[in-house]
């Protein structure tokens, strides 16, 4: 019974590295659409959208089943839900890197990151494809030297953030106002996506070591 | 034992209701602080949506130690799962009222809705009002009538949401980009209000029915 229950439990591990590594692919891929202005590689990362979708229901209907079958208590017990949870951010990690694409794909053929802030997505785009494989090298080796990366990543992200509602609120802005809620909504994607990771990070190290230390997924 | 599991079964589902209370509260607030650009209003709004965080943390809590202790399965187990989510649902909801007070507190003295928009935004905060009470009343009564009633809501409300989008792309609009965020963002906070309170109905509607008619939270 209890080997069964070891390697069911690394079963929803695997899925969840798994559904991580397709986030990462969806976010590479949204952010070449959105800043090529590519509708085709747009509608692929918003079709392949479901996928990840359908993994994680798939994840949270094993962990249920791992949770009726064996009734797992202590630190087990606490994987199983991390787990559920952990699935649930990365699934709207996903979310995000589409709702990137659908911008793309809205204001195709135009571009719909605006030239002033071209710099600025970019570094935003980066500090999410660190987050995103530093979450996943978490997950699959659980070396806590990758939080830190990851919150300062986040915290960069954060910066870039208030930078781009300022840009847009200045008086050198000429940018049409339609331009500037895509830039804004773009903005929040890749900010909200990184309060994810380090929501998903904070799961991680609270299952390896035991400590909470607060969470930010809700700011 | 069985008594004791019941009592504790029945403690989660009125921290539930309460969350659910506390959010039809929060939104009633923050749509007042926004609409009549009240700061100290927002403010309280702002400093009142850590009390939902910390009863949503304490409800997880007890779920889980009722994984643990109690062991459920079949319909007790789905009920826990589905109360852990629904709380994570109601904590967002939460959020997303605290961030319409914060868009309030940014603009002050200004108000942030723009004045062509004051109709629209009306609405929605009527129809997410309909929504979290619908919402409240299905976890208190079971009654599945309501869903349909927060379907429509939630269907006329992305109508709503479409229109903002529409009035601010259009020729005709002659507020400033920063005035257009702050719509688009409003906007997005209404309707993602309302797909949090789908998204509890669809899994009341679960457990009371065994059936799942699928969830667009993520749309």
């Amino acid at each position: 019974m209890r080997k069964v229950f070891q390697e069911e439990l690394q079963k929803v591990h695997e899925d969840l590295v798994e559904i991580a590594k397709l986030v990462a692919e969806a976010l590479d891929r949204s952010v070449e659409a959105f800043t090529t202005a590519d509708v085709e590689l747009a509608q692929e990362v918003i079709a392949a959208d479901a996928r990840i979708d359908f993994l994680q229901t798939a994840l949270d209907e094993k962990a249920i089943e791992i949770l009726a079958l064996q009734g797992p208590v202590a630190s087990d017990l606490r994987v199983i839900v991390g787990s559920l949870r952990m699935s649930a951010s990365l699934e709207r990690m996903g979310d995000l890197a589409r709702h990137i694409a659908q911008l793309a794909r809205l204001r195709y053929p135009e571009k719909a990151a605006p030239e002033a802030l071209e710099k600025t997505f970019a570094r935003m785009a980066e500090l999410d494809a660190t987050i995103i494989a530093e979450v996943t090298g978490l997950l699959e080796d659980h070396n806590l030297e990758r939080t830190s990366k990851i919150q300062a990543a986040n915290a960069e992200l954060d910066e870039l953030h208030a930078s781009v509602f300022r840009a847009i609120a200045d008086p050198s802005w000429t940018g049409s106002p339609a331009l500037a809620v895509d830039a804004a909504l773009a903005s929040r994607y890749f900010e909200r996506f990184a309060d994810h990771g380090v929501s998903v990070s904070r799961k991680v190290s609270y299952l390896v070591t035991g400590e909470w230390d607060g969470d930010n997924t809700s700011s």
